[in-house]
């Protein structure tokens, strides 16, 4: 793992270039679209026979379906995940805001009204990235937003399955419509719907390359969550932190994905040594060693800035999608932290808490976007609706003023619109 | 304009194809860009001599110039504008919303932070598009949710000027940074910066369809609002309304551009037969008559609903930008309204009232995208950071479960990264 000093505003970016996909497999995604809006259930078997390799004639999973899924998995982890529920809806209930009003002295109401969107789809990756978790960090916040309708889609493997731990998470949390479908022809699917699943409103989770350009397709037919990098996780220590937790924590990040990228931020020399040495030699004994390798050599990186404060410039400027703060006193540099996706403080706030259990969201804004993106949350599956009831006092106090605005940007049919309530025959 | 029957749940709808550019287009904005790129400064400068046949070397707007736009405004329009700022300030400052944190019995903290962006640059279009209340509706939201640098980018006419109604609501919002300059080339300026102007992290504003691709494909890069398509209106009455009122409102839209859509629902045949002929009538004496005429003609369209009920479940599929509710009772309603991006009780609240004046924001989801998109609002200008700071003691009587959490995904680093805490030796 390299070791770069900085100092001031040094140039640090967790930017990598990722593939927006290729012009070939944009026009494979348009193709898919395009036949399942024209043939629907009968295109999407067809792709899945084709993609998965399994026949699936009825894809809306079945109870039996569900109650085989129980029966394989551990009674602790069925635990395990009801505690987790139970955080993660716990957090996201504190994101609820009320609609509200308020009356002006002339008797003018205005406010903001929230709705819940009335369906949304979540896409569940397959093969070894179907992941429980997933399902429990994008159907909770729906389901607190109070969305009436949650679908889950998932590629199902050549036995025509889906991931009993996806099932299992789906069924705790009441989602009951659940289609053995993945890819492009998912995406397609829950945007424009099928002669038997019925469209949605949003679509939220992640997936390849052919689900993130279906994604960006179907945008504005439907709403999408944010297109997903890879993970990423910055550090930022002093010299009181431990080397080992941080180069465990590193490599949680790394094992991920060999474009993921790990990074440590610090003032100490002596801790930044250690860590690479901890780093090597853990590095070993994973069982994802090779992913975990590349992701360190290309993306990883240990910065020792002159000061703490330099260090923390430095983490604003990478806007990690991860932050840990591993100080002396890591709540003291809470307020001068602008930009990460979530912020872990202290050594028991490993960032594998985060990812599956202590509450707050998994899905978080990568590739610096925390500058300006939020985690995934109850809002992005309502909307504001703004609401005018102009008071006849008022608007006669105004009507000249609202009629001479509109006539400043030349638009005489607004002020007329105004004028025709103040005839002198109502 | 025509008059439809509908009843139950009748197909309604409010979509228009609405040009994405064409590929030409998009590969002179990826070009524009490009040059932006490369050459900054020199670029934008040439791109404005081409585009706008304006000849600026200095595009940063002068204290002078600035003087001499207040010098061309009429004192009761400044005035107006200031009262307009008042309410839409007052109005926003409502919007914004608190960071929190709480803690559970076990010591572990769990909160949300909001943070403002650190910059937003806001599109104002240039010619007769030049609405001063563009600016305000796009930069108050940014100033009330702490945005520290605000910048207007707006095209020059041939004379090198900006409009002075711009100017002036700039100042008035106390924007010093503004330059002039328009198209995808000012799109690219504010993306990725040149010589002399810093970066943003979002832009927002309307723009042709040059700005929209240009946005697009900025996108990631930096943070966009909504791609808007043309203004709508909905108007939901029953017997009880004036018919002149509606037609001047419908008409109001329509005037804005001929793919706006102006729609009237109601439960009164006579009421619809009465609002047609208005209709004819009024749009005959208006300036923009045949702007207005092609709007109605193509894209306007009254429904006559069996019942209220009815009417109501029409304009929850149409999910208008605009929705003015002119019944005798348009409070009961509003609960009943799921999706619409602005809500106008009564006749005091012609749509006009709330596009420059009222307060709420009049850049609102279109196309029928209110069904799942807000109004442009302060959280639009700030971002969420999630917190955790587990306790020991949760660490220590959860670590098991993350663990095995862990494992059931695959994800073994992620376990270790927990179990690293559990040694003894600490």
């Amino acid at each position: 793992m390299k070791i770069k000093s900085i100092s001031g505003n040094a140039a640090v970016s967790l930017k990598r270039s990722i593939s927006s996909g290729t012009e070939e497999q944009r026009k494979t995604v348009l193709a898919i679209i395009d036949e399942v809006k024209k043939s629907g259930d009968a295109a999407v078997a067809a792709f899945t026979k084709r993609f998965d390799g399994a026949e699936v004639s009825a894809p809306h999973i079945s109870e039996q379906e569900i109650k085989e899924a129980y029966g394989m998995l551990k009674q602790d982890d069925i635990e395990t995940l009801k505690s987790a529920i139970h955080n993660i809806k716990e957090y996201h209930e504190r994101q609820l805001s009320s609609s509200w009003f308020y009356y002006r002295k002339d008797g003018t109401m205005l406010g903001q009204k929230i709705t819940p969107l009335d369906s949304a789809g979540v896409y569940v990756p397959g093969g070894t990235a179907a992941y429980p978790s997933s399902v429990l960090m994008n159907v909770i916040p729906a389901l607190v937003a109070g969305v009436g309708r949650i679908v889950i889609a998932s590629p199902p493997g050549k036995d025509g399955r889906l991931s009993p731990g996806v099932l299992v998470a789906a069924a705790e949390l009441g989602v009951e419509e659940i289609y053995k479908m993945g890819g492009a022809q998912a995406i397609a699917a829950l945007a424009y719907g099928t002669e038997t699943i019925a469209p949605v409103d949003k679509i939220t989770g992640p997936g390849n390359i052919y689900v993130a350009l279906a994604k960006r397709e179907v945008f504005g037919q439907v709403d999408i969550d944010m297109i997903a990098g890879p993970s990423e996780i910055a550090v930022l220590a002093d010299q009181t932190a431990n080397p080992r937790e941080i180069a465990a924590d590193l490599l949680s990040q790394a094992e991920h994905d060999a474009m993921a990228s790990s990074v440590l931020v610090t003032d100490s020399r002596i801790l930044a040594e250690a860590v690479r040495k901890e780093v090597d030699q853990q590095l070993e004994r994973l069982p994802r060693k090779e992913i975990a390798r590349r992701s360190i050599e290309n993306h990883g990186c240990i910065y020792v800035a002159e000061t703490l404060a330099d260090a923390v410039s430095a983490i604003n400027e990478l806007a990690p999608e991860h932050l840990e703060i591993l100080t002396e006193q890591p709540e003291a540099l809470l307020g001068k932290i602008k930009h990460a996706g979530a912020i872990f403080l202290g050594r028991y706030s490993s960032e594998p808490v985060g990812d599956y259990f202590a509450g707050p969201n998994h899905v978080l804004p990568t590739n610096g976007t925390a500058k300006f993106s939020s985690p995934l949350g109850v809002s992005d599956f309502q909307k504001r609706s703004s609401i005018i009831s102009y008071s006849r006092e008022a608007f006669e106090a105004n009507a000249g003023k609202i009629a001479a605005f509109a006539r400043m940007e030349g638009l005489e049919a607004h002020a007329r619109a105004i004028e025709s309530r103040n005839r002198e025959e109502d």
